[in-house]
């Protein structure tokens, strides 16, 4: 049986990537981290997804917090959305790559065939390690610097969102039956989503466009 | 003044990069891992070397183990030195790739302009991602992953050892005064180095063929 690695934060993404790993047919190694973000809730969470599939086995790797990220030090305030183009405070410094890497290590543990992660080049938060020539650049780097990549048989880096809209993700992952009651993308991290973060800003209007109700709870509607 | 973050792991190459970094005017910022190594004695010897160069802060990282090395899994004897040429078993999965990773999140936090591997193309270990094919893709991975890199100032990798043979980098390091006394390369990590695994197989040549005394102690002279 082939065996997959899936990025996995407890989030609408990596939980459709679940979805679709599973469907696929893929053993599941589901991998998610503890890096200091200022909730633990989305932990809890993606366990409840891992379970839900079955998962061969679900690694939580406990990363130390580097720190320059509204997401991850408690003096820098999570912003509401806003439209301005730029990177937002809210990026973590390294982070997918740092996220990869150790997936990378782990399908090399495992000898997993595959890396899932949900990144998506439609309806993203401006983050430079969300882009497909990042991805590019990922896979190249597996190609010359893994056991596999030398032996011609590298490690394959799956994006099945990196095309889709967040409307289309959301229809993607109720057609292949996505638990998405168990998931959350707000950034605050709290019982309720605040309904107002860029997270929760670009999931919403995801449900919206899909047509489809969002089966979790919001404090506040926009 | 110009910053630079250098991979610093208590061994040879990792102090005459230090020394090299110095000796351009950069200050220093070294970043060491805690990556469960069976010892930690060159964690210990990593700090002495920050604090000879009077590094501006010297940042340690804890890193949860992936396991399926002989560096790092209790399972897994260190093997003697042989030449057989495949991959050593005491290749960590995705270590340098992680070890970059931490460091670039590191750089963009203290806006640091280089990153100081200590990787050489000419004496190594076998390992995939100390060739320069890896730090090539590593570097492209920076130019189009980070936000100094988008912006067109990507951090720079700097491989002052790419080229040298172990014997040229002894040479480099005693003309540039580096502390070799505090350095160690034993894959075993006892107080008086074996003298006889591929690491203080490599370093002993290297002395030896530099016309050098390796100025620490072995138990076995081969």
């Amino acid at each position: 049986m082939k065996k997959a690695v899936i990025l996995l934060s407890g989030g609408l993404d990596s939980t459709t990537c679940m979805a679709v790993a599973k469907a696929e047919g893929y053993e599941l190694y589901p991998i998610s981290f503890d890096y200091g973000q200022k909730h633990d809730r989305e932990l809890a969470l993606a366990s409840k997804i891992a379970e839900h599939y079955s998962a061969a086995e679900h690694r939580v790797i406990k990363m130390q917090n580097i720190g320059g990220s509204a997401l991850t030090d408690s003096d820098i305030e999570v912003p509401e959305y806003s439209e301005d183009g730029g990177v937002p405070v809210t990026y973590v410094p390294a982070r997918n790559l740092l996220f990869l890497s150790y997936a990378l290590g782990y399908a090399e543990v495992v000898g997993a065939d595959a890396i899932f992660i949900g990144v998506s080049s439609v309806d993203y938060s401006g983050y430079p390690d969300c882009r497909p020539e990042f991805i590019d650049a990922f896979r190249k780097m597996v190609e010359v610097g893994t056991v596999a990549g030398l032996e011609g048989n590298p490690i394959e880096i799956v994006t099945p969102l990196i095309d889709l809209s967040k409307a289309e993700t959301v229809k993607l992952g109720v057609k292949l039956g996505a638990p998405y009651e168990y998931t959350t993308s707000c950034y605050n991290g709290e019982e309720e989503a605040c309904g107002v973060c860029d997270s929760c800003v670009l999931r919403l209007r995801g449900f919206q466009e899909a047509g489809i109700e969002d089966p979790i709870a919001y404090k506040k509607l926009t």
